[in-house]
C-alpha cells in the first residue's frame, strides 16, 4: 500500500507524545506530513524525527486542515477543545485522554479485543486507560472460549503515568530513600490537597474519589472493560494502586469463566498464542512477568497463572505491560493501523 | 500482678529479635531475669536493654534451663532444634518461625483473634506469617457478626519481612535508582536461582514455589487464616508480591459475607471499635492505610472499605501494618501478655 497520511501528534512534547512519535517511526507507519502540535508555550521549539527536524506548532483548531489522522495525548480539556474541530476537518482523532472514553457515539478500542467497533466511528475513537488495555488483552482470547463473569483487580500502577514530574518525584526522593518525611508535590494527585511520599510506599489512590469510594481510575477499569468487551453485566470491580515503579503497570487479576473443567494448561495454551500476549509462566525457572523487564516491550506479559483452590470456575493471573506503550502510545498507533487495514483511514 | 517471668529471646540479635526486645520494655512485660540467646558467632556480645548490659549466650538446649517463657526468631531450623528442648526444660515457646504453624498440636494465635487456643497450649505456640496476622485481625470482627465465605488477596509486602540484606538491597539500589542491571543477591528468594532487582520494580514472587503454582508464602496465609479463625472450608486465595517498601505490608482484600444486606457503614462502624485496628477511612480527606506511615505503629490500619458493585455478599478494603511488629514482635509479645493473663504462664 503506498498511501500515505497527514499525521498530527498533540501533545508531542508530553511523555506519550514523544512515545508516539518514536513508535511511529520505529513501526514505519506510512506518515506524509507530521504536524507536531503542543501549547502554545511550546511552538516554535524543533524537534527531529528520523533525521528531519520539525517544528512544533501551537495546537489550534486551522492546525488540523488537511490532517488525516489525528493522535491527541494532552489531557482531556485540550481534547474536549479541539477533537472535534479536528474531526470537522476531515481528521480521525484517536484521543488517549479520557474526555470521550464513555461516549456512547465513539468507540474504545484496544484492536487485540474490538477492531470492529472501528467501523462505528464518527470521527474520534477513544484509546483505553492504561491499566484497562492490558487486562483487555489478556482477559479476551479467555472469554471467547470459555466465557467471563467476574473480574477482580488489584493493580500495582507506575508512577509514569502520572507524567514527567512523578517520574521526578519518585527519583529524587529514592536517591534519599532514607530521609525521612520528603517532598511531596505531586502524587497521588496533583490537584488534591494531600500529597504523599512515593519511594518507600505505596498509595492507594489514583485520580480522584467518587461518592461510592471507588476512585475515578476505579471506575474507568471497570467501565471501560465492559465497554470494550461488549460485557454489560460482567461482575468487576477494581482497587488501584500506585507503586513505586517508573514505567510498567502490574496487575494480580481474579476471574471466573462460565465453561466447566477449564484447567490451567488450557489457559496457557490459549494465552501462548493469543495476539499481543507474551506468556511468561514456568514458576520451575522462576519465570513470571515484573515490571522491571517490561519497560519498553510491546507485549503484554501474562504469567502464575493458577486455579483458585476453591472456586471451580476461578482463575488467577498476573499481567504485567508498558503502560506508556501499549498503555498508552502503542495502542493509540494499533488503532490508526487497523483503521488503514479496514480501508476506514 | 507481682509475678515476674525469666525470659529468653532467641535470635536476640536479628530484626525481629531487636523488635521483642524494644517492645518487651516499652509494655512493661514482666521479665525478671533477660536471657539473650544466638548463634555461637554472636556469643559474648553485650546489648543494652533499659540501662543494663546483657551479654549474648549461645542457644543450646541447657541455655532453657529456668526459663518459663522463650520467644524464638531466629529461623525455623534453630526453631526444630531447640524449641522442644525448651518446653522440655519448662519454658512455654513463643515460635516466630513456620517450623510448627500448621501442627495440628500447636495453636496458631493472634490473641484478638483466637485467644482462647491458648488452653490447649503443650508447651509450643506459633506466631502466624505476618501477612496473615494483619488480615485475620481485621476479618474477624466481620466473621463474627456477618460471617465469612471468601476472601481473595493481593498482598503488597515490604522487603524487611525478608530480612537485614532484603532491606540494604532495597535501600542501596534506590539510591541509584537510574543505574540499569543493579546488583541483586537477596531477593525474591535467598537460596533461588534467581535474583532480581526490587527497586523500582514489583516481584510476584515471596518463597519459593508449590507444585499447583502457589508459592509457599500464598501458603501460608490460606492455611493460617483457615487454622487461626477455625473456618476449614473458607474459600481463599493469595497472591503474594514483593514492592520496594523498607517496612509495612499493605494488602488488597475481597471478601463475601454470608449475610444479607450488610452495608459499607456497618463494617466500617465494626472495625472502628475492633481490638488492634485503627480505622482510617475517609476519602474526602484523602484518608487512608499506606506503609510509609505505619512504620513502628502497633495497629493494624484498614481503610478503602467499598461495597462490591455486583456481589450482593462482597466487600473490598484495604488493610497496612507493621510487618515486623503486629506482624511478628507485638504478636509474640502480645500472645506471652495473653498466657499470662489466661494464667497459663
Amino acid at each position: 500500500m503506498s498511501q500515505k497520511f497527514t499525521t498530527a501528534i498533540v501533545g508531542a512534547t508530553g511523555a506519550v507524545g514523544q512515545k508516539i512519535i518514536e513508535k511511529l517511526v520505529e513501526r514505519s507507519f506510512p506518515f506524509a506530513d507530521l504536524k507536531l502540535l503542543a501549547s502554545k508555550k511550546s511552538a516554535g521549539k524543533q524537534i527531529e524525527v528520523n533525521g528531519k527536524n520539525y517544528t512544533i506548532e501551537e495546537a489550534t483548531p486551522e492546525a488540523f486542515e488537511g490532517v488525516d489522522i489525528a493522535f491527541f495525548s494532552a489531557g482531556g480539556s485540550i481534547s474536549k477543545a479541539l477533537a472535534k474541530e479536528a474531526s470537522k476537518r476531515g481528521a480521525i482523532v484517536v484521543d488517549n485522554t479520557s474526555a470521550f472514553r464513555m461516549d456512547p457515539d465513539v468507540p474504545l478500542v484496544v484492536p487485540e479485543v474490538n477492531k470492529q467497533a472501528l467501523h462505528e466511528q464518527q470521527g474520534i475513537i477513544a484509546n483505553p486507560n492504561c491499566s484497562t488495555i492490558q487486562m483487555v488483552v489478556a482477559l479476551e482470547p479467555i472469554r471467547k472460549q470459555y466465557g467471563l463473569s467476574k473480574v477482580i483487580v488489584s493493580t500495582y500502577q507506575a508512577v509514569s503515568g502520572a507524567g514527567a514530574a512523578a517520574i521526578h518525584e519518585l527519583t529524587s526522593q529514592s536517591e534519599r530513600i532514607a530521609e525521612k518525611q520528603p517532598t511531596s508535590e505531586i502524587l497521588p494527585v496533583k490537584s488534591e490537597e494531600k500529597h504523599f511520599p512515593i519511594a518507600g510506599n505505596v498509595i492507594p489512590q489514583i485520580d480522584v474519589f467518587n461518592e461510592d469510594g471507588f476512585t475515578f481510575e476505579e471506575h474507568k477499569m471497570m467501565n471501560e472493560t465492559k465497554k470494550i468487551m461488549s460485557l454489560p453485566d460482567l461482575s468487576i470491580a477494581a482497587t488501584c494502586v500506585r507503586v513505586p515503579v517508573v514505567t510498567g503497570h502490574s496487575e494480580s487479576v481474579y476471574i471466573e469463566v462460565e465453561k466447566e473443567n477449564v484447567t490451567v494448561a488450557d489457559i496457557k495454551q490459549l494465552l501462548a498464542s493469543a495476539e499481543g500476549v507474551t506468556l511468561q509462566d514456568d514458576p520451575s525457572e522462576q519465570l513470571y512477568p515484573m515490571p522491571y523487564f517490561s519497560e519498553d516491550e510491546d507485549a503484554v506479559f501474562i504469567g502464575r497463572i493458577r486455579k483458585d483452590p476453591s472456586s471451580e470456575y476461578g482463575f488467577h493471573m498476573w499481567i504485567v505491560a508498558d503502560n506508556l506503550l501499549k498503555g498508552a502510545a502503542l495502542n493509540s498507533i494499533q488503532i490508526a493501523e487497523a483503521l488503514i487495514d479496514e480501508k476506514i483511514l
